[in-house]
């Protein structure tokens, strides 16, 4: 799904990755992090797709708010578990969305 | 492929779509793009994938690079065939990359 997200300006965090061959557990974390992400403070909401690339793009209100996302406990887990096993490379870009439009117009 | 991009601050275009499915020449014409953005003056990269919506982001030195991309001729013209026939929505995201980080520690 197209995230909803509200007018400019807000955050957005660009999660870029390679996977490697040992998927095991990668399911049922990336299902456990997609539930815990909406409860977390100033979430607007994400977008993901995955191919030879997964990238995966969340919204928020403030630099605060992704730095408590970043934190969040289970979430470190999370991160540590993916450079262990799950993830050959990935970026992380966080970024000021300026602008928004969209089709059909909004 | 993970884009290689300089240390920010550069632009970013998040471009989330959700397809129709009228595929038809679909393929041909993201070849095309993918062929022609990589030449368009102050392009840095990009980052694509596709599973039930497709995300490309496409990395920027600037917003009047952004802004050439959007207007050049074949583009508009692919963008018009999106409208009236591959896409059933999309929204596009204009960012400033502030932060850029990953793994393996760069």
């Amino acid at each position: 799904m197209i995230a909803f997200t509200p007018s400019p300006p807000y955050y957005a965090v660009i999660f870029t990755s390679v996977k490697t061959d040992k998927d095991s557990g990668y399911a049922e974390m990336a299902h456990y992090m997609e539930k815990l992400v909406i409860n977390q403070p100033g979430y607007l909401g994400h977008e993901s797709a995955r191919s030879e690339l997964g990238i995966t793009v969340s919204y928020w209100e403030s630099l605060e708010a992704i730095e408590g996302w970043k934190n969040q406990l289970a979430h470190r887990i999370a991160q540590e578990k993916g450079k262990e096993q799950w993830y050959a490379s990935y970026r992380i870009r966080v970024c000021l969305v300026e602008r928004e439009y969209g089709f059909p117009n909004t």
